[in-house]
């Protein structure tokens, strides 16, 4: 178990130092672009399911852990330790990044462009087909599961890329709430929390249909 | 069989959302550039193949059932309910961008930069090697079937890539009929759904000359 | 053999037409830029190498049949064979995209930026390191060779992303053939013919040097 | 012996050249943006691990033969001579590129943005999630290794996106040292050397934790 929270609080801290850091430098040089911020998204989310896959599940996420706790693949209390984890992993990296560069681009805390609304249910959806392709590509007893880690950092990497512009593509409370609380910006900071744990739960819930017995 | 078009449903829906979703996300915010759609586009194909291929199958697209239908490999009756699938799928990814952002850039619709003669030769080719990589990646006896995802995917992303900008790169009726349908540019459908479908027969028929025994 | 033929004139056909078709779109619309054109390249040597690598090798490129001739994998007669069909595969790429789209871009021809020397020598270096990677990664008793495609494939990418710019990234005679015939710029089409077959003979013989037993 | 040190050097050579060479031809051409290069380095990693990681471990970095060495996963005698290898190689890839281009851009050195304590701080990070990637994707017992080359180089890839622009994103003393000594620019070199080396040893260090017995 301690292993288990070890890789989930290293998978998420580095997933969450990239990926924001990405916006943060970004921010200072204008060298990424957005394309190369999406690109960092899917490419950390791959590298470190490849890396922790095999420890702890690499949920990074808890969205994701909550999706597992309602199909009853993880048990509440392992669940409730993940998210401790994976919340203190993304408050550290965020502090790294204000270290570093000091409140720069709210660290990369998620924002919607337009009303609250539209950015719900972006994020609804978004979470949705990330918990989706996790059951399909990860855990349905054909997948080739190999690839998994492939099929889920591009999923990570084109919501980013498209949805990223307009509702921030959070897909993860974590990875919402490090900046937010650092920064100071949690105005909007309910609406990652909440439509990306109703998205994944929906997904969850739906692929009880489509399973393999 | 309702697993499957459960599974052809989902995966039509979000690659036509995500990738029609990249083109409208563009051009309000100008953020993907052309480059960072083409990515989406790719990467979006490769996720659904990991995730609903051992499901389905993995079409998302009447142009390939209709090559399978060629090859025999799928029944008329199935193919008929895969594409009723397909279609209504695109049909509400069009119509959830259309609730979202309202009816801009045409909700990605495909239309020919210059006359539509360049456009259906240019269609015919795309989906004619979309189809063979299907077939040679996926079908073939000799293939590494678990890469047949990732294949697929690039040569989804690369010929959106290079063929995009000039005739839109649908390679699929059911990605052109959802935003024709909805945002009311239906003069250059037929291209997207003629072109395609003879494309992927052709792929069929040539396929005979170089599959295993 | 024919099945082979066939698999090489598909296989560099495609190739060429995506590849120097990228040049081209976006020489008339900028839309790629030259990263774009450059993952073109990359993806569509990966697609291809997964969809016909089990039929005849994936060769699309002389100087790569001639490192195999180099090692005596292939015969004489077969290599002929199949000089034969790439080159016939790269002109027909040509005419498709001079019919599509008039003489643009040269077609994509391979141009050095500054003098033949500097040329020759990126060239010699850039398919050495490509047929070092196919005899590396297909090749080499120990390799994984399911990934050999993805392995050939990002070195194409990668060299035409830095190289391009300077030398035109060729490391393909056939590829070079096609537009400069094509589109008549043929002054400097040997240094694309020699320097990339020097280049794959090198790596030939070096491997031998690395080879398993 | 001999085998592995002449692939440690071709895929430093390689690796040196082809990532401080898009810095130099995106010097001369702008035609890479950040984006490229940081896509170049990502892919030369990834093509060099499944072309030699067979033959040496595909270290390509006295950092990472250093955390190896930490873990007694090599000798000292081996170690020595793979990092000798390494820098060999890092030079005569900058020796190439002095010859080709001249001396510009410093030949691809990496030069912190601002203070040293930040690019110190940055390297430390950077070094010590790539070690732990390698440990975790490529030595861990139950890691399906055949990706590990796909995890290594997508964290190359992602950490030269988003730290690229703030401190080189070395990750690796030799690829520091190569452009340093032969463009002169040597006086932050202690910075990459350092703070690198003690990344990749913490990651040794805490990989026993998670480890599996």
């Amino acid at each position: 178990m301690t292993k288990k929270l070890i890789a989930e609080f290293l998978g998420t801290y580095f997933l969450v130092l990239a990926g924001t850091g990405a916006i943060v430098t970004n921010s200072i040089t204008g060298d990424l672009t957005h394309v190369g911020v999406a690109i960092t998204w899917g490419l950390v989310v791959m590298a470190m399911i490849y890396t922790f896959g095999h420890i702890s599940g690499a949920h990074f996420n808890p969205a994701v852990t909550i999706g597992f706790l309602t199909n009853r693949s993880i048990s509440g209390k392992e669940a409730a330790y993940y998210i401790v984890s994976q919340i203190l992993a993304a408050l550290a990296a965020s502090t790294t990044l204000l270290f570093l560069f000091g409140n720069i681009a709210n660290l990369g805390a998620t924002l919607p462009r337009e009303g609250w609304m539209q950015t719900f249910i972006i994020e609804f959806i978004l979470t949705f087909f990330l918990m989706m392709v996790i059951l399909g590509s990860a855990v349905h007893g054909k997948a080739v599961k190999s690839f998994a880690g492939l099929a889920i950092g591009t999923t990570v990497g084109l919501e980013a890329m498209f949805a990223g512009p307009i509702s921030g593509a959070s897909m993860n409370p974590a990875r919402s709430i490090g900046p937010a609380l650092l920064s100071g910006s949690l105005e909007h900071l309910w609406i990652y929390i909440i439509a990306t744990t109703l998205g994944s739960i929906a997904a969850a819930v739906i692929y009880q249909y489509i399973k393999d017995k």
